[in-house]
């Protein structure tokens, strides 16, 4: 059997894509990767890719072809975290899944309580300029789900991992750098909370580990970042 | 290896806790339930099986208990789609997520395109009596991603049946009962575009299969929720 022919869409800006990324390369598959300009999207985008018109999406099959010229013939699969488990589903050999029921149950929820409680709050602080104190709750709620060691359910690294990662690591510079609709100093308090105080040193663990990864230095441009996010916030402002 | 002990947290009002009912009935498991009072809840339940406070959990493993004498020794899991995919991983010779990577993307891809636009779209109008094209909208998409015949990835039956079924048949007795947050008649309006309409005979057959299985016929008890969704709406209005 042939590999499959697969492209993944993405943008470099993205939190969503990122997470994608991340699972490739931790299953060990340098995938095609297509930038999609997400200001002035390319016109066969949508209907050709992904009909919601964002990053990421896939196309898996078909042809060998021009990203830009996508086949009728693959399959095209969007939404983040149905490509997670996609890419755990395509590569059982990299475990990015565990291999028990109840461990993998423990993933699922992670991602579940950091994307319905943590990133809300966190939106809630940084671009409306809410107080922070639910994301600490919310925070404080994840990091209580954290063994004492390695990732969000053991050792190995999984699919949860690559989902909070990117939003971890956004968080770190847009409040290190103060970027958000909250009252000037207010973003630096609360990454000095989050990041160096004594509340959350498993989670600064947990964000150490995980950014001392491969899979986070070839995914994660922390100065394209801080730039793409302070003409954006400027914008906003 | 014996069978481990398994309580499922469930209340006959949730739509979330039926998804869970029906895929247990639909591996074949006849679990051990117990009904969860969403009113007044029990003092042992937050603390003991789900800090949320919500239902569905499950209580799984350990030694043989009284399902309100939860034991330390079980692992608790919570939320519906976590235990859609936990029931799928106990039971695989039930097939309730597809063998190939791209069939079970499918069938993850339907229950976010549910959840992230039609069940928004329909709480929109029902609970704040906002129009309802969004909600056709959103319909009509989920209804493109069925397949000619058989259920939304297929033949078999799915997790992605198990988690839509629910709200289908909750919205076919609240519109057609004219009960929610709209002008008097419009429930009764959309009902008949969307319960019998040429617009969505797709979805309506699709549905018809659903309530014509067992699984449905032993978790969805129309006249309770006809009268629960009465008082509770007129509490409300």
């Amino acid at each position: 059997m042939t590999t499959p022919e697969i492209t993944l869409y993405t943008n470099k800006a993205c939190p969503f894509a990122q997470r994608v990324e991340i699972a490739f390369l931790e299953a060990g598959v340098d995938v095609n990767k297509f930038q999609v300009n997400l200001q002035v999207k390319p016109e066969w985008y949508a209907p050709q890719v992904n009909p919601a018109s964002k990053v990421p999406a896939i196309a898996f099959g078909g042809p060998k072809v021009e990203p830009d010229k996508p086949s009728p013939d693959s399959t095209k699969i969007a939404e983040s975290l149905v490509l997670l488990e996609f890419v755990a589903d395509l590569y059982p050999h990299a475990h990015l899944l565990p291999a028990t029921p109840v461990e993998r149950a423990k993933t699922r929820f992670f991602i579940d309580a950091v994307s319905t409680k943590v990133l809300p709050a966190y939106f809630a602080f940084v671009l409306r300029g809410e107080a922070p104190d639910k994301l600490f709750a919310a925070l404080e709620d994840a990091q209580a789900l954290l063994p004492p060691t390695g990732f969000a359910v053991g050792e190995n690294f999984t699919i949860a991992d690559a989902a909070v990662a990117p939003f971890l690591g956004r968080a770190d510079i847009m409040l290190k750098n103060d970027l958000g609709k909250f009252d000037a100093g207010a973003g630096v308090a609360v990454h000095k909370e989050i990041f160096q105080g004594g509340r959350f040193s498993r989670l600064q663990k947990y964000y150490a580990d995980i950014t001392a990864r491969p899979s986070w230095k070839a995914t994660f441009d922390e100065d394209f970042l801080v730039d793409y996010t302070k003409s954006k916030t400027l914008k906003k402002l």
